[in-house]
């Protein structure tokens, strides 16, 4: 270690196993959004669940709270504690085996610290395909894509992480471990502690292994851009597909068009397939042997055509371009950070109650406030990213005084349409107080219960999910 | 009420709301395979969610256990407390209303009472399917699918009844009440309370309504039943339906032998389209527009003709024949209660081990006891019901000295393979020695901090998944 660790510190360093501690450097303590700057009395990478069990009970008789970071790619400062004692960091970074992969079984077993990437590398090198695809895959940890239930663009047909998830092994509060890497699709043996653990985002366990469900990657896949009059006329357009589909739509991408112009803005060399469209979509299926996807999509363009739920399009004719639609889809996110939010939303709401939201919710914000609209996202499961950005020529620092009436009036429309105010992201500790808002109280107090039984100390990631006064 | 109350349920009684006690008739004490005589002192059919709040309230206060009721179709007893103190039996008889259902949205709000045909039934008269299929559904309360997690024959494409559940509304141990009845497909906002209560058989809650994804039915379907030579040779069917189908396969069911024996045997009405087969499958495919289900199943068949995989088959020319397959496939359990098995067992395997658990426990068996084996049920879930049958002539009192450590043998095959001894059927009283026995330590403890959490007073389904001395 490059300096002298303080007496307590010092203690709890001397309980570890030993080799396990690491540098504090700055990379333990950030969150993309550089909206949280966390804390670290020690950073430990523990190599096997062992130490992992290991350590957490030294935490446990230091009080001492862990913060367990994956890739550090979550939005909601889950990763980062920034307020109150500094927290031992623990990093999976050197758990990252592969376990075991059996493609004749379509099941991979992983440790929580390999990245997405390779855990979908992993599968494909079988002939197979782990189907959780996000933007951050290549940095992004397995354990994380777990404990935060990550979603991403193919949850549509695949589901969530939580979907793709057979079983963990994981570390408890009080040291103990969980074994539950069964290769099974059905075991109804118990409660559902799998589940439970996935999506806690780290406040009641460590996941460190997971058992994970492959596929065989559809014989015929296939890409298309869509112009659409209206999101009304894009909803329309994806109950057709699933109707003609059978299951076979992979991905329904919304594409608002102030994405386009921030596209064409910030990332100019992005081609553009359909430029100026109001809305677009980006649709993608695959289908069995013996039904070409150009040809599943040409039908379904024109049987959209004569219902007017397109109004132009492009079928992508080779892989390459249909890597170039989801090229230009995957750097919405990007083009948005170099404008430069007002603020970020990521809402879920009941299909039939988008389109109501988007018009009415665009118009209490343009009565209210001079900012721009980019609303993307997950169409097909109804998770819209609806992001306010500063008008031309203003900065995102002009509204700093707004910022937080603007995003409770956002939250408060979903809610209101029966939405989330949290659909894929989390709750970490940027929402906490969203959940205590919106949260129902029933619900609440049984989760509050659940973490005072399993944590009673509260070492486990600290004020994260629930406010640190669980009484 | 027919006779007078003891002074205790009669107290109990007047803490009640108004108007839903009910007689204690037989009806209320059964299960269907007659191994267990419940007991109550007395039975209560709340007709709201408030009025279930009220009664487990009241039970709270008189330390009066709960056993909740739906359809009473569950294998493994959670409906029927034999033992300790008279419960109270809440039925959710009156219970029955469908809430609600947006089928723009492909979702259905049922109270828990509704059988699972009846949300069927409402799914269909709007075009769509709730797609959790069981040879009980007629009777089945889908409160109790949700309880006990169950499978079915469709569960290899659409998951079991816990991935078609989209929240629940459901009442605590407290009394408290959770609403959960999102439409969401994707709500990251804390602990997934839903998945705890699903599968908890009771333990923990009593779910009162649930928020169901529906499908769009598959444009084009088929169905056909194939020989083949082999266990092994039927999961390579499957593997190569799975390729070529692209998520086409709706239900994938291995048939034994001995399983259309004994329908000659005891349905003679019910025609065999393969009779004799060793071993044959029935495998039913829904497809996009465009691609026949005949001339699919026809290629299938083809390609499994080349790699030796099938030796004989038939593809049903029309609904009514896929009717009478799938008719022969629901009446094999009939056919076993005719015959009067020894031991049933539910387990479940990883895939790449079924075949060695056929081929060892048959031989194991065989060299223990003279039963015959009935091996059939949901191979693409990795899913057998291995169920044991007296030798012709023999009757299945004469095993009486055996059945348990036959059953010991099975399980412990199946365990020592990396299988479940409950694939679908729950623990319930039935299996809760099973459970402590090959049941993670690590998950017993967690499960046992939970269930004291929620229910301190021990009043939920006293007994079922977990004994009751919970530490």
């Amino acid at each position: 270690m490059a300096s002298p660790l303080n007496p307590a510190d010092q203690a709890l360093a001397d309980r570890l196993p030993p080799g396990v501690l690491r540098p504090v450097t700055p990379a333990y303590l950030e969150e993309p959004r550089a909206r949280y700057q966390g804390q670290a009395g020690l950073v430990a990478a523990p190599r096997t669940t062992e130490e992992v069990a290991q350590i957490v009970r030294a935490c446990g008789a230091a009080r001492v709270g862990i913060v367990t970071r994956g890739g550090g790619t979550g939005l909601v400062a889950g990763q980062v504690m920034p307020d109150g004692p500094a927290p031992l960091v623990l990093s999976l970074e050197r758990m990252t085996a592969l376990r075991g992969i059996w493609p004749e079984e379509n099941v991979l077993v992983a440790e929580a610290g390999m990245t997405l990437q390779a855990v979908r590398d992993a599968a494909e090198a079988q002939g197979r395909l782990f189907p959780l695809s996000l933007a951050s895959q290549g940095t992004a940890a397995i354990g994380g894509c777990l404990s935060t239930n990550a979603g991403g663009v193919t949850a549509l047909r695949y589901g969530t992480a939580r979907a793709l998830c057979l079983g963990v092994e994981a570390v408890l509060p009080d040291g103990s471990v969980v074994h539950d890497l069964k290769r099974l699709r059905k075991d109804n043996t118990g409660y559902d502690l799998r589940d439970l653990l996935i999506g806690a985002e780290g406040s009641l366990g460590i996941i460190t292994a997971a058992s994970l469900k492959l596929v065989l990657p559809p014989p015929n896949t296939g890409v298309a851009m869509l112009q659409v009059p209206s999101p009304e006329a894009a909803l329309s357009l994806l109950a057709l597909a699933e109707r003609l589909m059978a299951g076979g739509v992979t991905a329904f991408e919304l594409i608002g068009g102030e994405g386009l112009a921030f596209l064409a803005e910030t990332l100019p060399e992005i081609r553009q397939p359909l430029p100026g469209a109001a809305w677009s979509v980006l649709i993608e299926v695959g289908l069995p042997q013996g039904l070409p996807a150009d040809a599943a999509l040409e039908e379904l363009f024109e049987a959209a055509l004569q219902q007017d739920l397109v109004t132009d399009g492009v079928i992508a004719q080779s892989g390459q371009q249909a890597a170039t639609f989801w090229h230009l889809r995957e750097n919405i996110p990007e083009a948005n950070r170099r404008i430069g939010a007002v603020a970020s939303h990521d809402i879920s709401l009941p299909l039939s109650e988008i389109a109501g939201f988007i018009r009415d919710a665009g118009q209490a914000l343009a009565a209210r406030a001079d900012v721009r609209v980019n609303c993307f996202g997950h169409l097909g499961d109804g998770n819209l990213h609806y992001n306010l950005f500063p008008a031309p020529g203003r900065h995102r620092a002009e509204y700093d005084d707004q910022r937080a009436a603007l995003s409770l009036l956002v939250h408060e429309m979903a809610v209101a349409r029966g939405g989330s105010f949290s659909a894929e992201h989390g709750v970490g500790r940027l929402k906490v107080a969203e959940l205590e808002r919106w949260g129902d109280p029933g619900r609440l107090q049984a989760m509050r219960a659940i973490k005072a039984a399993l944590d009673p100390l509260g070492i486990m990631n600290p004020g994260a999910v629930l406010s640190q006064a669980t009484g």
